[in-house]
């Protein structure tokens, strides 16, 4: 090992007028070196000096690579003897630049994770516009107000409580949900049960994961909101599609199917897709079922703040004495879905376990929304947008069924047009939704077809026709155009 | 039922001088009766007219209350009969009044949540301070220049792209990112790899979603940051604890204990706790494992930005020619840990399978950190934030090592001092972390024990000292009432 210091001289080449550092040149060099397998494990290097010698350079940027080399572990020095390359990556370097780059087969993953069904951006997911699903009216949105108050709680420098932990979120933002809950909602609740989550899907999984085990059997609404189901298979768990009619979820027919499930997953308010609210006669005989059998309810109450023929229809967690309802809600509707803000109604004794999965899974929600929100709800900026909205939804539906009429007549048939953000329109025999919604893409009118909804043999066909981002003067055209579409 | 109307009349009571509206009063006084049994499923009611004038109101908030009560399905109208308490409530309402409302006995839940450890909010972990591990200086934060940033992207109205749907974040903010770790990471990656997350629990949450089934064996570095060790365990996966040394994990010591262990969970920048660095031989040993036996390796950057001693040290992901490291990184750290916003890199390979699980757990992460953040780091407010809080943490580390030397000699071992946020100490045999962390923190000290990162059966004690946040001239005297509390 006499003359290392000549021996690397081809390796370790700088270029003065480069522009990288020396430094980085002479730390590359080595470590190319060493990866190639040119420099061997145990072998000693020169000493800088001899090194900034060789290369004609000032030791500084020998001394900077060599320590960053140390730090690394590519060198290690041995007192009284010098520096080596580390004996350590004793015939690890040149085998590994060796190997082969892109994996030629598929490689072992969970199998778990290929229950949950490949995510699609579908033709009809591209963009906001007539029809469109879970839309509200953003142009009605008091941005103003909302800067104002985001630029206010993010200038302010404050420790406490905003950088502490708290996985149920943050305690004024509770208690401001609370109070809303149990006066618009019915909800019976108390602080302490409401956990703030990043939109109702995380609150299912949550859910999911503190209910049900790989196996366990689960009620799933037949049509259902497609993240549902695939949440609960992809949990390995077996999904049992329970039939919905104009009262909602036919109960008896669940507890003839699968009278063991463990959870029941229901939209009572205003079912996703179909739009029925469910009968009080329903709502009690689901409640009976949960309690008599020990089961759980998982209400999703997603768009329960719009109401047209009469006032908002009570929360089904309301009714329950027995404490079986897991209640969840969002702010992406009456805000917009891009805040991923939601909540849930959790039963006191289960606080801690949901508590525990949360804080495994994100630790806590993110702060500024929710301070922003609390203020915003305070200062009845939330109660005023809502009322405004549902007067304006009142008459964007109106004007989307009156357009319907007139365009269709009795060709489509309409459902649950009496709340929320959408209405949904079944076709006749011989129609295929995912086609005309495919073709309609194409023209960029967006259309969400009702089939894929759907997760047994016989699913319907028909279109889910959101009206909250459609002005009422643009329901003509918009109607029009999807009926050129169709073709009729 | 001749009768009913002056039946009801001590059911339906109302008062003028009430603030509830009078439709409201009946409406709950129809609700009640049929809740509590008085009034039967089938049974007819009176005619609005009939009630009106029977309570010597308007007909109007009679009419309200009626189509509400028809629309919740308490009531059934039947033409040319009139209107009746539902039939489909029978048997059912009194029933579910009379049961009990706590339950007494634990209830069903999913035994994989059971796995989860209860959340505590440990005494240390109460505040912000002198130590506060994780803390970075907050006071050094560009408030102004974040919160301008805010309110410009929260006041703008756009549909596109925040109000569409991207499981893996914003295309801006990718690209940023990718651009940012190719440069100071030395990660290969391309925009279509990288998902955003809120944080980097919860890439680790759906990393061992996709690469883990329940009884999977991973290597878990002893000591280790706890919420891996959570997160894998309550999975239902088996932690192997794989010991940590000053080169960092002990890879020869993972092949003996579980050769076949499916995932490696390492912090090879700067290690949770003890802050070494992964030497080169150790990363090369443990890419070469991965290798061989078809493994993962998640490697967690979450404190790289900061080395005071040499350069920071490439990424382990950089070295990996198979492609079988999925990278994780957070800007908790850099920025603040209330914002929730992480990164990944996934192997191209996996990347679908990341996004459907990501797609059903949380559809996409919040939009308005992932616009305000891209331009950040584009006008370069980023990257000097970095070298500003560099030059500061590296003083502050400085002053805190001193500190501990002038008060404590040789008492206390200083390890991993040369990078990241905090430094760890470990204490001579006899002493209790978790006693002396408990004691400190009644006067408001925050002291994270270490022994709280061990899972196996000898457990070091020490104290996880952040020092980010606090200040220079606060070093000597916060170490000065550590000594006073430990009481030597």
């Amino acid at each position: 090992m006499a003359d290392v210091s000549a021996g690397l001289l081809p390796v370790i080449s700088v270029d003065r007028s480069a522009t990288t550092p020396l430094h980085r040149q002479v730390y590359a060099g080595f470590r190319d070196a060493i990866l190639r397998g040119d420099l061997a494990a145990g072998q000693q290097v020169p000493s800088s000096r001899a090194l900034a010698a060789e290369l004609a350079i000032s030791r500084f940027p020998v001394l900077d690579a060599y320590s960053q080399l140390l730090a690394e572990g590519y060198f290690e020095s041995r007192v009284g003897s010098g520096t080596f390359v580390s004996a350590s990556l004793r015939g690890q370097s040149g085998q590994i630049r060796a190997s082969v780059h892109a994996p030629v087969a598929p490689r072992h993953t969970s199998r778990r994770s290929r229950l949950f069904p490949p995510y699609e951006q579908n033709p009809w997911r591209h963009g906001w516009g007539s029809f469109g699903v879970h839309q509200p009216a953003l142009d009605q949105f008091p941005f103003e107000v909302w800067s104002k108050l985001l630029a206010r709680y993010s200038r302010i420098f404050r420790l406490h409580p905003a950088d502490n932990i708290h996985p149920l979120g943050l305690g004024p933002f509770r208690e401001a949900i609370c109070s809303y809950l149990r006066t618009a909602r019915a909800v019976r609740c108390d602080p302490s049960q409401i956990m703030v989550v990043s939109g109702s899907q995380q609150a299912l999984d949550i859910t999911t994961r503190v209910l049900l085990d790989s196996g366990d059997a689960a009620w799933i609404e037949e049509p259902c909101y497609p993240l549902v189901r695939s949440l609960v298979h992809g949990s390995g768990c077996r999904t049992i599609p329970v039939p919905v009619d104009e009262e909602g979820l036919n109960v008896a027919a669940g507890i003839q199917r699968c009278p063991a499930a463990r959870v029941a997953f229901v939209t009572p308010s205003h079912h996703y897709a179909l739009g029925y609210t469910m009968s009080a006669g329903r709502r009690f005989q689901l409640l009976e079922w949960a309690r008599q059998s020990s089961a759980w309810i998982v209400e999703d109450d997603y768009d329960s703040e719009y109401r047209f023929e009469s006032m908002p229809i009570p929360s089904l967690q309301g009714l329950d004495p027995s404490g079986s309802v897991i209640y969840i809600g969002t702010f992406s509707k009456v805000l917009r879905p891009s805040l991923r803000l939601g909540y849930m109604v959790i039963p006191p004794d289960l606080v801690d376990q949901f508590t525990a999965v949360r804080f495994t899974m994100d630790i806590f929600p993110p702060y500024l929304f929710q301070e922003v929100l609390t203020e915003f709800m305070h200062a009845g900026h939330f109660a005023r947008h809502i009322r405004r909205m549902r007067a304006l939804y009142k008459s964007r539906r109106t004007a989307l069924v009156e357009s319907l009429h007139a365009e269709f007549g009795d060709f489509f048939q309409i459902h649950g047009a009496e709340a929320g953000m959408h209405l949904t329109v079944t076709l006749p025999e011989g129609y295929s939704d995912v086609e005309i919604a495919t073709r309609a893409a194409r023209e960029k009118l967006w259309l969400w077809p009702l089939s894929g909804c759907y997760f047994g043999e016989r699913p319907r066909h028909g279109f889910i026709l959101g009206f909250a981002n459609t002005r009422e003067e643009d329901a003509p055209a918009a109607v029009r155009h999807l009926r050129q579409i169709i073709g009729i």
